[in-house]
């Protein structure tokens, strides 16, 4: 067979080719506009061919602090095309924590959006590496900072090489993009993406078991373009000739109601919080949500009691899937399989909660101190993920030895496996509450509370115990019209049938909010902090 | 990213482990069996085992003469999964050719159909590098013959190692597969598909945009496992965990139809010529074909009024596809864009007649002596073919120079390609007719005159002219019931208002059968060879 190379540059390519009339939406801080692939095409050459202007070189990294747009897609393509590295910034990073990643990267260049400007000035003398700043703006007047050079994006495409000719001899394996994930302690860790991992994702993204991302689809990535790729799907739906929807800066629920309802989204994909949000703006506002063939909602789990609302009364199917930054991300999709389908709605409901079955061309494993777990769906290990788009090593990093050994990636995530293969999260081997010898699953018993009419949001965290080493504490925030109309015992009450006695929390704490991390997960690192003088009294 | 290879292990490995309660159902001589994926994971591992006790080594090849079943899928992979190469031998080929292949492939070790042992027996001492036959039958004893030494695969499973261990070294690059396609002239030859090769062959099958093939189908390829890997679908349809349905010897067009309707197939895989034979069969019997979601046409081109009669009479879609032994096969798969909605039924035909788009992953060239042609649909060029499980050179062979030039496949085919991308075939180089210095299509001249309800096949051969070089003459089938009742002018009216005056044949002949190669195309070198004394009279 002949040995060509799979890379980025075909998959642009083949947008370029077939789907020029296909176009891009994107939402910028000026508004809408809708951008053809004809287009998306040349300015992604002209913007590789000024970064080569620039001084950018062969696998060198090119940093970029943007929302979701079509510039920051254009982006995606030239940095990798041209042999260089795209490396998303996460823009709601601490100041430190900006600072140690651009200059662990050595990025080169900053593409930079104009809201981020600011942010990016104030720690400029800091940036060790970087040689130009460009800002993605619309407007003909840069906003004033002293960055330095600093060039107009719209500006440098107008003079860059819309024919300019990508790398002709990139190798498969060279490095195509890079993210970083914030540790529990310590700066964040650098995950390098390869062109072949990349690739090979993409594909994953249209299999028809998996999001079967296809040319008739209106795909909204919702999850930022400067998190884990926006779980690939820039990539796989420019490949595929998707229409895509870039919903931009600050979106808020009502807009992405909107966008639905306007560009007849057909797929789209982000965190458990924004399906929240967007479940309350539909019951407040009239959209037309019927183009919807799925919603994939992966970063946490996701409540039995959404899913269903989604379901049953929006009649829009909810997708969970499972990922992490150290594996492009997708690496499990919640499904049916084809001799289920005389399950009940509650049955089906409890499968189809759970992150799922593993995508063809990865192998996982679940272990714990007794070796690999019975596939009965209660036994808990860490799951254990190795394959093609799966990271081998942290970049530039010596924690690289915790969590890759012996050829699998330890995700550091406790799962339980069924007979039918599908893994179910139960916790994060740190959040995991160790009660008298035995594991409890905050994310079980959460799930459970969230399924209470009055909470908007729960987290149980582990509380040390002198009796049993640690024991679950709930955190709950109410919703406004439920405040003071429950008590810790009802919720104690709610919980009871559900699980073993020895389960259940020791103190329900109501509070106003539950903080998160950048990427809208919980932060239970900073529950724990907040909780950190508190003891239980009961059982002790 | 880590660099596990991309092999056929993880395939069968996926099945056996995630869809052990799915199934095989296998048609042989001794009728209808349902075998799990369970039970073909370890079937396969035992052959492997068997074949490596056998003596053979990795690399080496190990040929196999079988009809469509269980057997035949087992040995698809434990022969690569052991690090052999998997021969598929066309049952069909002459015996100068049968030599010439086992020969030139080296074959170790043949797994023989039951009633294609007297065939093998008959050539067995020509036979230099064959070291043990083994015989695919249900039956205890084995069928007579001077076979040596000679085995039955049910007791070799019974003795083997269901457990076995896959060679846990593999490299993607190592070959898998092997197939040997005719030539024009001379000794077939032989095409070696490499691991990653069908790896990434048999994603693209999965990929909504292609074939979507999944967990839900039920997936019936009737194209024989012993041309081109059955379109790659025997490997995909594991790997994915779909229920195939493998039609085993001597298969009739009721009997395809009774399995549709029984197994409540989803997605069948053939030529015309089959498609035809189901057309008849569906108008004389009462089957419920309500289950299939397509049938995959490719082999040659689909008329057109077969498509429509599928689609409006049956409501079958029906899909045609590209692809040659060269390619693994897939290159092209025909559907219309998602803006193509609004077009007549007559337009959408006309696109969903060509072979259509190619593939992601692949490129495509159509070329004449002026350079890539204009995408109008209409100028004609030779199609050339590139990507990852495209063959680079033909097994020890000196003609591959001939087909693999400039690191392009040279596919022999001409086609179009029109604004959106799709191809079209309008011949075989050596078929085209050169009249005038023009080229016209036989194939276009062949899909009209098919649409005559008068005929039931239908061929144009170029015919030697002094004035012209060549003029077109049409070899026609008439169907029973319209035998004298049509003459050679109401055919020609007929062409008329569709072509241009020079391209109408200069004479129609009437014939009882257009011979056919042994995977049922025209053969048309036979038909020029018959016609080769006879000259156009008219226009010189």
């Amino acid at each position: 067979m002949m040995n060509t190379p799979l890379t980025l540059v075909s998959m642009l390519e083949r947008a370029e080719k077939y789907f020029p009339k296909k176009y891009v939406v994107s939402r910028t801080s000026s508004g809408i506009a809708r951008i053809s692939y004809k287009e998306i095409g040349s300015r992604t050459r002209a913007l590789a061919s000024v970064l080569e202007r620039l001084g950018v070189k062969r696998g060198e990294r090119v940093g970029t602090l943007a929302w979701n747009h079509h510039r920051h897609l254009e982006a995606y393509f030239a940095i990798p095309c041209m042999g260089a590295v795209l490396h998303t910034i996460n823009i709601r990073l601490s100041e430190d924590h900006l600072i140690y990643i651009i200059n662990h990267a050595e990025d080169k260049v900053l593409l930079i959006d104009e809201d981020i400007v600011p942010l990016i000035n104030k720690i400029r003398d800091k940036l060790m590496t970087v040689k130009a700043f460009i800002v993605m703006t619309d407007k003909e007047t840069l906003p004033s900072s002293a960055l330095d050079p600093v060039f107009s994006y719209e500006q440098l495409i107008e003079e860059g090489n819309g024919a300019y000719s990508f790398a002709a001899d990139l190798d498969e394996n060279e490095p195509a993009g890079m993210c970083f994930t914030s540790a529990t302690t310590g700066k964040p860790k650098g995950v390098v993406y390869t062109h072949r991992g990349i690739y090979l994702h993409s594909l994953t993204l249209g299999l028809n078991d998996m999001m079967g991302l296809s040319e008739s689809d209106v795909c909204m990535p919702v999850v930022p373009m400067f998190h884990v790729n926006a779980w690939g799907t820039p990539f796989a739906a420019t490949w595929f000739g998707s229409t895509q929807v870039l919903p931009g800066p600050y979106f808020t629920p009502k807009l992405l109601a909107e966008l639905i309802d306007s560009e007849q989204v057909t797929l789209t994909a982000g965190v458990p919080t924004i399906w929240n949000g967007l479940l309350k703006e539909l019951e407040q506002g009239d959209y037309d949500t019927s183009s919807l063939r799925a919603i994939l909602c992966g970063g946490s789990a996701a409540p039995k009691s959404m899913i269903k609302t989604f379901e049953t009364k929006y009649n829009i199917p909810f997708i969970v899937a499972y990922g992490m930054t150290e594996t492009t991300p997708l690496v499990t999709l919640s499904k049916l399989k084809s001799y289920q389908d005389h399950l009940t709605e509650a049955e089906s409901l409890e499968i189809r909660s759970k992150q799922g079955l593993v995508a063809p061309g990865l192998e996982i494993k679940v272990i714990n101190e007794r070796g690999e777990i019975k596939p009965d769906g209660k036994e808990m290990g860490e799951l254990l993920i190795r394959g093609p788009w799966i990271a081998d090593e942290y970049y530039h990093d010596d924690r690289t030895q915790e969590t890759f050994r012996d050829g699998w990636l330890h995700s550091g995530d406790i799962a339980t496996i069924d007979e039918e293969g599908n893994i179910k999260l139960v916790d994060r081997t740190k959040d995991l509450v160790k009660s008298g010898g035995e594991w409890i699953s905050s994310v079980d018993l959460e799930n459970a509370l969230m399924a209470h009419e009055a909470v908007f949001e729960a987290a149980i965290i582990a509380v040390p115990s002198v009796k049993w080493q640690e024991r679950p504490v709930a955190c709950v925030v109410l919703k406004a019209e439920y405040m003071k109309a429950v008590t810790k015992d009802d919720f104690i009450q709610f919980l009871a049938p559900q699980f073993a006695k020895w389960w259940l929390p020791d103190d329900v704490i109501f509070m106003d909010e539950i903080p998160k991390t950048s990427v809208g997960k919980f932060l239970k690192r900073a529950l724990r902090d907040k909780l950190k003088d508190y003891r239980v009294s009961t059982n002790e």
